[in-house]
């Protein structure tokens, strides 16, 4: 590269953006599918029940213990599409450049991104970049679209719930949110906390057969509080979660009581939330505890007749309403 | 809404962001594709041969003459499909939006973007949005998948082109460059002229069936002279344009002069450049010029068999190379 930096040129159109496609772009993300040279491609392979979503990713800091923007941006596209039912196929890769970002960490970024997408089965058909002024960015932007294939059996969706079913989680809420927060360095605290960021498609796969299963949703911004809300929104029941049960690393627990957050609205990026009929509930336990990142998987809660009320039961035998989300300190979280 | 500007609570997932996407995202965006309470939708009806494009728009002014982020952002991926022989169907929309964007602004621009995508029969079939602090975004930036189906009988592409094919393009070239130059008011100028974004699908699906239809491309950032480096570089050929034939206006031709800016490496956003057999350039001439945005229509210029050399022929018979884009004073142009 003849910078070590991101200039305005890399983002006009002419010789320096083409070296930097070329570079850094296509060098990781070449593909039979991906043509630098084409307007629009053709997505060979996608027969049956197509399936689209799309996601942005706007996280600070760019790198954080556990991943990185271009991890994340996989994960998180995967993710929509394998709670939804689908085998990810092809992305889509918007990348907004800020001046003056560091070209060395735009590369790592962007290959993290492509070891993603490979570990997922999905290649990159179509990609842009535009570059912005200092000032005008956060370093990197990354919009992606995910093309993929419906392979479940049971049609999901928020509709298919009804009163009595379980909720389950594949595992510990709050690690991504507690982590970068704490990359952030604003609060002087350190830990060995890591990011839960990561695939879910192996943990949804295991149970797409289920005809129990009803809904799946990773627990993004807001988490796990915020997914229960939509349920509850969505389907005018209630839900009642077992605090007791809901798995919680002691160091999220920990940074949530000094600094004042809630750990049922801290963004995880690997985890499922699933509801799926009470019989259901432990035969999806037992696959999930047998897959990495599904050891600690729980069942935390169930719904209710109680129209559109998340109710936390404590330890304590008391219960505390969960409202939904208002203010958040957390900006830029994914 | 609650407040007139964008906040960051807005992006956080909870109730703020769920309002926001109902009262603008979803109501104008509204179709039976669109499920803004699933993590990735079905797309009915893609039988056939399924074409992918994406792009992300950063344009400043956010309105400008003649268009906006919105209607630009649409043609800018539809118009990508149509050069390379597809109809749109379904785009994707990603929405990175900064603290303190006035919520009226955001209105008019997803009103308008979708009121562009009903025009070419594409809908919305994906969302995201978030929110960054301010000073680490301009306002508003989106970044749009586009899945169309391929309807060209020739399969274009840069490796069909062949020495003396015709070079043409359907109008004045530059309009969009300048418009949004001026519309910045940083040089104390005015005019009337307006962008020229628009989308090319009506243009290209009028020569889809032409045998001798081998390329086609809209010449964005970089300009005319940038589609003719992609030429020139991927076929090794060259390519010889008359400037007396290439159709800029007056008052393009005017601001050029006065602030020493090319005409032929500015952007425009509603144009289409195409290679075709020398015997097909006249037939596409004729049905270009019947169509709206098509009068201006013109041969321009051909290939040759000068390796890998863009060579303009001046009004006096002279000759000057157009190098490639190295340097650009027009950042944020689309």
């Amino acid at each position: 590269m003849h910078d070590q930096r991101i200039l305005l040129a890399h983002g006009n159109g002419g010789r320096f953006m083409r070296e930097l496609i070329s570079d850094i772009f296509a060098r990781h993300l070449a593909n039979p599918a991906l043509d630098t040279d084409a307007d629009a491609v053709h997505l060979p392979g996608l027969a049956g029940d197509i399936m689209v979503t799309t996601d942005g990713f706007t996280v600070q800091p760019l790198e954080f213990p556990g991943g990185n923007l271009g991890s994340l941006a996989v994960h998180g596209v995967v993710n929509d599409l394998a709670v939804a039912g689908a085998e990810p196929r092809y992305l889509t890769l918007s990348a907004i450049i800020e001046e003056g970002l560091e070209i060395t960490l735009l590369d790592r970024l962007i290959a993290s991104f492509a070891a993603s997408a490979r570990e997922n089965g999905a290649v990159v058909a179509a990609g842009d970049t535009k570059v912005v002024r200092k000032g005008e960015g956060g370093g990197l932007y990354l919009s992606v679209a995910g093309i993929g294939l419906r392979r479940a059996t049971a049609t999901l969706g928020m509709r298919h719930i009804t009163p009595d079913d379980a909720v389950l989680v594949s595992g510990p809420i709050g690690d991504h949110g507690i982590s970068v927060m704490l990359a952030r360095e604003q609060f002087g605290l350190t830990g060995d906390l890591r990011s839960d960021s990561a695939s879910v498609l192996p943990l949804c796969r295991a149970i797409w057969d289920m005809p129990g299963l009803k809904f799946m949703r990773d627990p993004t911004r807001g988490g796990l509080a915020t997914v229960c809300h939509e349920i509850v929104h969505a389907t005018d029941h209630g839900l009642i979660l077992q605090q007791v049960a809901v798995p919680v690393r002691d160091t999220v627990t920990a940074v949530c009581e000094i600094l004042g957050y809630d750990p049922y609205y801290l963004a995880c990026e690997g985890r499922v939330v699933a509801v799926t009929s009470a019989d259901t509930a432990e035969i999806v336990l037992d696959r999930w505890r047998t897959l990495p990142g599904g050891q600690d998987a729980a069942l935390i809660g169930h719904i209710t007749n109680n129209a559109s009320r998340v109710i936390l039961e404590t330890e304590l035998g008391g219960r505390r309403m969960l409202g939904e989300l208002e203010d958040d300190p957390l900006p830029r979280i994914c």
